[in-house]
C-alpha cells in the first residue's frame, strides 16, 4: 500500500521528519511518500496561512504523478482536507481528525496541545467540521511556533505544562496539536501517565484500515468530484496584480 | 495479533458469522476468535436485553482466560462498551462507533439502517456517548429482526429501502446497523453507489490501529479500574429470588 | 398506592436507608417496599458495576410477584431505566432524572454532588439520555465510596465542600448524586442556603403523580414490550463458562 | 395545601374550566383557587399577548392577598414564570415545563399539540429556558385559536391530525399545547394509543410535590428577590400617553 | 430616517443619555427620539422588572403617534423584542441582539459585561432566543446596579476588572451589556486593546441598515399580525384587583 | 468611505454584477470597488473551488494597493473570511454571514436558496464558523450553477420552487445564497410574501456600520496579526512541480 503524506507547508526538513513519524506508525508493506507543496507559507501558523496552505497541497495533489492509495494530510487544524476529497479517489485522512477519532476510543474526553494559542479557533472548526468536537475537553497552546519545535526539551516541558491544564479541563486522552511534534508522545506520555496520540500515526493507520477495506470517499453530495471549469492556480512572481 | 470478538447474544450461530466477517476484514497475522456469552438473551432486541446482554457479556470477558490483544464489542448499539474498557487492559473498540468513526472519514453525514425499529433509541444514545453522533443524518429500520437476516434476498431489499430514507435525511455513507449483517456491505455498496461500512469490519481495523501504535484505554478519570469488592454474576437457575 | 423502590445493589442495610428515604417522602396512602437485587455488586462505583447491577435489578422486577402501582430505580447514575420500562406497565422512575426534573423548576441551573468523581461519566450520560441535562452546571465528586457515607459528619463536610465547586460553577440547586446520601438534604439545606433535592424522594413523588393522574410508560417506539424469547439469567455460581 | 392557578387572560370561562382540571387532578387534602387576571388580553395568542399577560399575571399575584402554598401558571408557552419565581416565597410550576418534565418520564421524545401555528416559537422558546426541550421532537398547530376550543369534537378531530404529524416526527408521549385543552386528555388518549399529558394536571402534581418535599425557589443567582424600588402597573384607562 | 428609541425603564434621565448615545452612532439624516414608557420600573434589573418593562414599552409604541420608519429596544436583555416586532409594520432591533451581531465580525467570541450578576440568565436567553448566543463566551457582571452607572470612575474601573474575566473565559471582543452604559466605549476600549461595543449605538446601524435596504419583519409564522381582540393594559393606581 | 467588494472568482464580469449590486445598496458617500482575483476558478463550485479561491483572494487582497475602508468578501460559503481578517487593519465582512445576521433580525427561522446542492455543506460550515448558524431552517439548491443564473426568468423560477421547500422546513425569511443572486430580491421578494435578504447588500451594510462605528477587528486571539514568514503565492504556469 502506498501512502502520500503531505506536509502543510514548504519546509523540507519538517516534511522528512513526518514522514519518519508515518513510516514508524505504518504496517509492514505500507509505503510512505512525502510531498511537500512547492508554494505557500513556511510554516503554518494562524488562517492565512491555513488557506494559502490549503490551495498549494491541493495542487501539489493535482499535478502529482505517481500513483498511490490514499493521502494523509499532515496539517494539524489546517484547511484543504475538503477538497482533496472531492480531488481524489483514494481516501484522504487528514490528522486533526484522526486523532480525535482515535482519542475517542481511548477515554470520554480528550484534549489538544498545540503550538501557539492563536491556532486554537482552527483546530476548534476543524473538529466540528469533522464531526468529532464533542468530546473535545480543550485546545491548549504551549506558546510555542512550528519551528520552534526541535528544541525537544523546551518542547517537552512546554507540552507537559500544557497537558496540566487540558487534564483539569477534563482530557483523559491528549492530542498532539502539530505535525511537528509527531515522535513527542513517547516522551510525554510516560511521564503524564495518560495515552497520547500522535495525528500522523493515527491517520497512517486509518487510512491503511480504509484501504484495506476497499472503502473510498462517497461522490453522493457533499463531496462530488469538481466540475470542469478553468482553474490557474497562481500567478507566480512577477504575476499581474489582482484587476479591479 | 489477537483480537476476541465477544458476540452480544447466546446464539452460536451468529457468532460464527461474525467471526468470519471479522476475519475477512482482518490484517495479514491477526487472528481472531469469537466469544458466546454463556448466558443472556438469544438475540438482542430492545433495551432489557440489552442491559442483559451486557451483563453477561462482561462476565464473559472477566473469566475467559487466553490471552488476547484487544477486543471488538459485535452488539451494534449494545450496551457494556465503558464496562469492558474498565475491567481490561487492552483496547476495547464497540462496532456501533467504530462504523461511525470511519464512515465520517468517507462522508459528510451518515446515516445507519439497523433492525427493528425499536432499536433506534439505543444506537443514538451509543453514538451520542461514545462522541461521536453529531455527523448522524438518519437511524433507519428495516423492520427485520436481528435472527431474520438469514434470508439474504429479503434483507437486501429491506436494506435498500430504508437506504432510501437514510440518503434523502442527508446521508452521503452509509452503516450496517447490526452485527448479523456483516458481509451485506458488498451486496448493497454497490447497488447505492455510496460507501457502507460494517461496524465489525471497522472496529477489527480500529482494535488493530490501536494495538499496532501502542495505545490502550487511559484511566484518568473515566475509566479507572474497577474496584476490588464482592460481585456476584446471576443466580443461575434455581437461585434465590430478590429479597423485599 | 404501593411503590417499590429497588436498591442498585446488593447491601440490604442501604435498602432500608433508601426505603426510610422513600417513606419519609411519600404522601399519606402510599406503602414503599425495597427490593435488594438478588445479585450483582455490593456498591455500584463505576460502569462495570453499573451493568452489572442493571441486569441483576432487572432480573429482581420480572422475578418478583408482589402486585404494585409504580417502580422507584434508586441507583444515582445507574443503568437499566428504559429496560424497567418496556418490562413493566407501570410508571417507572429513576433517581438520577427525577431530582434533575425537580431541580429545573427550583433555579435556573442545578448541580450534582455525587460520591467518587469516576462515577460522573455515567451522571452525565443518564441525564442526557433522560433529556434534562441541559441545565445541569457540574457534576462533582466528594471523593467518598458508596459504602463510606455512614460518617454522616465527614459526609456533610465533603459535601459542602463539593457544593461550593457546583456554585461556582453556577449550580442556583444541588442534587444529592447517592441514593446513600438520602437524608442529607436536611443537613445541608440550611448551611448552603440553597435547595438541595434528594433524588430518591423525587421519584417517589414524581412516581405518585403518573399513578395519580393515569399515566404510564408509552408503548409506541422506543418502549415496546420485549419480545417473547429465550433469556438466561446468569449461570449462578459454578455455571460454564463462556464459549468460544 | 392551598393552590392559586392563574390563567394567562382576562376570560374568566376559560379560568374556571382551567381549575376544573386542576382540581380533578389534585390529591386529596388540596385546594384549588383560580386566578383571573384584572387586565390584559382576552386569550394569549402570540408575543404581543404574551407579554401583555405576564406583567397582567404578575400583578395580580403581586395584589393577591389570601394565603397559599404554590402557584401554577396556566399559560401554555406564555411568559412571566421567571418573574413570579423572583416574586414569591412559595414554589412556582408552569404548564409548560410541567407537561414536558412528566413526558421525559414517559417516552424517549415527546411532541406537543397546541392552538395556532404562531404560538410555536413561544412554547419552543419556553421549553428551551425551562431547560427541558432535548426530548421535544415537534410542536404543531392544530389551527385553532383559543377560544375555539369549546366545540370538542372539532377540537378532537383538529388534535388527533396534529397528533399524527407529532408521532411522524418522533413523538412517544403527547402534551396539551393550551390550558384550555385541559380534560382533553380522556378523549385523545386512548384513540391514540398514547399517553397524553395536560400541563395543568402535571403542574399540579408537581406543585404539591415540591411543597411535600419542602423545596421552593433557590434564591442564589437567577432567582433573588426583586429589589426594593418605584414600579407602575399600567395607567389604566385615560392615563397618561408616553413621554417622548 | 426616523427612528425611535425606547427606553426599558420610567427613568427620563436614562432615557436622555440614550437618546445621546443613539444620535452619536446615528448617521447623517437620521433623527432618534426618545420615548420613555409612561409606567414600569424605574429601572430593570431581574425578570420581574422584565416582564412590566416589556408590557409598558409595548404600551407606550401602540399608542405612540408620531411617524417614525423603526424602532431600537433599549433594553439589555429586557423582554418584548418579538411582542413589538408582532406590532409594528417597521424593522425593531434590541440593543441585546445587535451588539452581538456585530461582535460576531469582529472576533470569534465575544463577552458581555453587564451590571447586576442577576442579569446574566437574561441575557443569556435573550441571546439565545435571537440567535446568535454561539459565540458567546461568557456574561459577567460588574455588581452595579443600573442606576449606580453614573459614577464613571467606579463603572471604569468595575468595568475593566469584569472585562479581564470575560477575557479569560475566551472573549475577543466585548459588549457593553447595559444601555447605560452607552458612552462607555471610548473610555474602555483603549484600556482594553479590544473592540467594545455599544448596543444602542449596533441597533441603530442596523436599524438604518434594514430600512435603507427596505427589509421589514416577515409576516410568515412567527411574527404574524396581533389578532384582533379585547386587550386591556394595566388597571391604573385604584383600579380592581384580580378576581379570583 | 471606499469598500472594496472581493469577487470570489475570476470572472470579471460577476464581479461588475456584484459591484452594481453593493452600489445599489450602498449609503450615499461610500464608493464601491471590485476586486476580481488575478487567478483562482472561474466560478466556485464545492470545497476545492473554494480552498483554492480563499488564497487568491487573500493574494489579491494582499497585494492590493489602494486605500480603502473596509472589505466586503462576495463569496456565499466560500472560505477565506478569517484570513482576511488577520491580514487588514480594516473590518472584513462576509456575504454568508452578514446576510445570516439580517435575517435573524427579520424573523425566527431564516433559509439559504443557493446553486448547486453542492454547496450545501460549505454554506453550513461558514454560517457554524461564524456563529449564526442557529436559526438557520434549511440551506436549499435550486440546481442551477453559479454561471448559469444569467437567465433571470429560469433562475426565479428556480429560487421560487426552491424557496417553497426552505419554507416548509420552517423558513420565515430568505437569504439569496449566491454573490451572482444580487438584484434578484426585489424579484422573487414579492412573489414570496417574505423578506429576502441579499448578502452582498447586507455585508456593504454591515461594513458601513462598522466603520462608522469605528470598529475593527480584534487582533486579541484568534485573529492576530499573521506572523512575519516567508510565504509563496503560486507558482504560476511552468512553476515546479511539488517535490516529494
Amino acid at each position: 500500500m502506498r501512502i502520500v503524506v503531505t506536509n502543510c507547508n514548504t519546509t523540507r526538513a519538517m516534511t522528512e521528519e513526518i514522514v519518519r513519524g508515518a513510516r514508524d506508525a505504518a504496517s509492514p508493506g505500507t509505503t510512505v511518500t512525502g510531498l511537500t507543496p512547492a508554494w505557500g507559507p513556511e510554516s503554518a501558523e494562524g488562517w492565512l496561512d491555513s488557506y494559502l496552505s490549503a490551495a498549494a497541497v491541493l495542487d501539489g495533489l493535482r499535478t502529482y504523478e505517481e500513483p498511490y492509495d490514499a493521502v494523509v494530510m499532515a496539517g494539524f487544524g489546517e484547511h484543504g482536507r475538503e477538497g482533496a476529497r472531492e480531488l481524489l479517489d483514494v481516501p484522504v485522512v487528514d490528522i486533526t481528525e484522526a486523532a480525535a477519532h482515535l482519542a475517542c476510543l481511548l477515554g470520554r474526553r480528550y484534549g489538544v496541545v498545540t503550538t501557539l494559542d492563536r491556532a486554537r479557533g482552527q483546530i476548534e472548526d476543524s473538529l466540528h467540521a469533522a464531526g468529532i468536537a464533542q468530546h473535545c475537553a480543550a485546545v491548549v497552546g504551549t506558546g510555542l511556533g512550528v519551528l520552534e519545535l526541535g528544541d525537544e526539551e523546551r518542547t517537552t516541558r512546554a507540552f507537559l505544562a500544557a497537558a496540566e491544564r487540558a487534564r483539569d479541563a477534563g482530557a483523559e486522552v491528549l492530542v498532539l496539536g502539530c505535525a511537528g511534534m509527531t515522535g513527542l508522545q513517547r516522551a510525554v506520555g510516560e511521564k503524564l501517565g495518560m495515552p497520547v496520540v500522535d495525528g500522523v500515526a493515527a491517520a497512517v493507520r486509518l487510512a491503511e484500515s480504509l484501504v484495506g477495506l476497499g472503502l473510498t470517499t462517497s461522490r453522493v453530495g457533499g463531496y462530488a468530484k469538481p466540475l470542469p471549469k478553468a482553474r490557474t492556480w497562481g500567478t507566480g512572481p512577477g504575476g499581474p496584480p489582482p484587476s479591479e
